[in-house]
């Protein structure tokens, strides 16, 4: 194995050594077949089992009921912030969305060419350094649904539970799905982009119940229905094939780590050694309130642009990479998802507390 | 090397062998970096410069004017069927579209959701035989552009020339992009997805003329509209980083080769040599008329459907992997896109004159 960075992207992002090795083998010659992963027909048999593969582990790994599809899309989760309310909303429907973010600011703006958006609560004046209660908003009875991002990648925040509002949720979950245990039943739709936690860029899982597939209007182009890929397994037209691949294999080994129950355990405790190095100086301050805080990013400032600058660099220097926070908000963030090393946490958690004796 | 197959599969398809081994490499340690290529950051400078170096290499191989923008979008060529209408025509607009098979058939339904659609002609009563000659259809002045699909990979037609009409030309050009040359001035919008000559499955290549981009009405979701991503080089949002990978990877190998002009030739002499094959007995029948025959699928029939499933099956057996034609016309067919080496086409040719004398 070739000396690893520590890789704190916040997507794409780090995955299992053990599945860059087996892609890496699969694309020269699949299964000893004497051709390419990538070269393969996505009706062979042997891609059509591929794919039927990681889907059986998606619905594994995440409990996903009976009557739920699970689709493998393309176009990143900003064409879902269309594809839901085009498929949900018709004529003067209302849905409510909560803005806790910049993807949520983004799925409003879209929402808002098909349906009459509720917000009925915004941090975005605190640059959106928390998600609300439960009791901060109310859904109105004729809402279709209620959006939420669960982890906002950019800010550092995520629901710590579930809306818990009598309506049918909808969820973008790009940054923090199979992070953690979800009732899929309480959702009409989970969507999320891989590059996060299941794999490369390029394919974007989609749970939905079943019922909203007869949802949508009348003159929808045909790619752009839920149903029609549903219908076909995802198979309408030529799907994403090596994401789709790389997505079967984190399923499996997320599986045999002993799955989201296992990886939560993980990244409670990651995440939770991160916060501990903020929390134990002045030196360092965490952006998001405590409350909202994410496992999956962790959005913190030194006391200084000029330390950040040179916290970021020295890090990286150390092979410590991608600490950079988003041009948004600046400062530090690190992303420390599934496939993130308990080590690497280990390893900032010893940078950070020597960096800020040494300029604190 | 392995045992390598010979891929005769329509697409995906294909690749070169020294590109599946750089990728392989790439995948777990990219550049001896320490970081695999599907872990990079889509922002990073190293993965910047993978996407525009194959974008450079794009433009050079296909001589693309400075001009047009040369886009990496996702949802495979079926989404670019709604999506050119979308942007191109608005109330009441007019296109011409010229109907040669499955594909433009289907670019023609999504087409009627945004514009009145002449189709002049067609040639689905004849199975999708052939194309039309220049003065067998006319394009209306108050046409907006005339869309035709350079090569029928079903049904094995392609266009020999261009049309000469005087519109603005919309091609879907997926089964034979970068197999020969081609003037791209003489069109608005080109698009094919990537994996028949141009990589694995994932990305779709939008070239696109600029004055276009400014076509789009008001309402279109952000993600539908060209301009959104022209405006920044393909990354409004997470690209489909691997696949973007790959195209670099096969736009290299193609240069080095010598280019456009160099395939041409050797793709001009390898479908010489599966027609002859065909003509040189009475065993085997092509599906397309002479004139329209394409370069890179060649499809054809054996006297009974008994004798083609025999012929698929002993092909099989001896390396020849892919050779059954799409369910819609039965029969056989061969691809032979651009990585598809010279030895495969000889091994095809010695198999069918033997399997022709021993069943004929």
């Amino acid at each position: 194995m070739p000396e690893r960075i520590y890789n704190f992207s916040p997507g794409p992002s780090v995955l299992p050594y053990s599945v860059l090795q087996q892609a890496a083998r699969d694309i020269v010659n699949f299964n000893n077949k004497g051709i390419g992963l990538i070269e393969l027909s996505h009706r062979s048999k042997e891609f059509m089992g591929v794919a039927q593969e990681a889907e059986a582990l998606i619905r594994e790994n995440l409990k996903v009921p009976s009557n739920y599809k699970v689709l493998f899309l393309q176009g990143g989760a900003s064409s879902q912030f269309f594809m839901v309310p085009m498929n949900l909303l018709q004529n003067g429907m209302k849905a409510t969305y909560l803005n806790t973010g910049t993807w949520s600011d983004k799925a409003i703006k879209e929402a808002r060419l098909f349906g009459e958006i509720d917000v009925p609560f915004s941090s975005k004046e605190e640059k959106f350094n928390r998600v609300p209660k439960d009791d901060e908003y109310t859904v109105g009875p004729d809402s279709e649904y209620l959006y939420f991002v669960s982890n906002n990648t950019i800010y550092g925040t995520q629901f710590q539970s579930f809306p818990t509002a009598d309506a049918l949720l909808v969820s973008d979950m790009s940054s923090d799905i199979f992070s953690r245990s979800v009732d899929v039943s309480r959702f009409g739709i989970i969507f999320a982009g891989a590059q996060k936690n299941m794999g490369p860029a390029g394919v974007t899982v989609v749970i939905i119940r079943e019922d909203l597939l007869d949802r949508a209007p009348e003159n929808l182009p045909t790619m752009l229905r839920y149903k029609t890929h549903a219908d076909k397994d995802s198979m309408f037209n030529t799907p994403p094939c090596f994401s789709i691949y790389c997505v079967g294999l984190v399923m499996k080994w997320l599986k045999e780590l002993g799955g989201v129950e296992a990886i939560e355990k993980i990244n409670n405790e990651k995440a939770a050694l991160v916060y501990e190095a903020i929390d134990s100086t002045d030196f360092y301050r965490g952006h998001a309130e405590i409350a909202s805080r994410s496992k999956m990013n962790i959005s913190f400032n030194l006391p200084t642009p000029e330390l950040e600058a040179k916290f970021i660099a020295d890090a990286g220097a150390q092979g410590l990479d991608g600490l950079k926070g988003h041009r948004s908000i600046g400062g530090c963030r690190a992303s420390i998802y599934n496939a993130f090393p308990r080590e690497g946490v280990d390893r900032l958690v010893a940078f950070m507390q020597e960096f800020a004796r040494a300029n604190g």
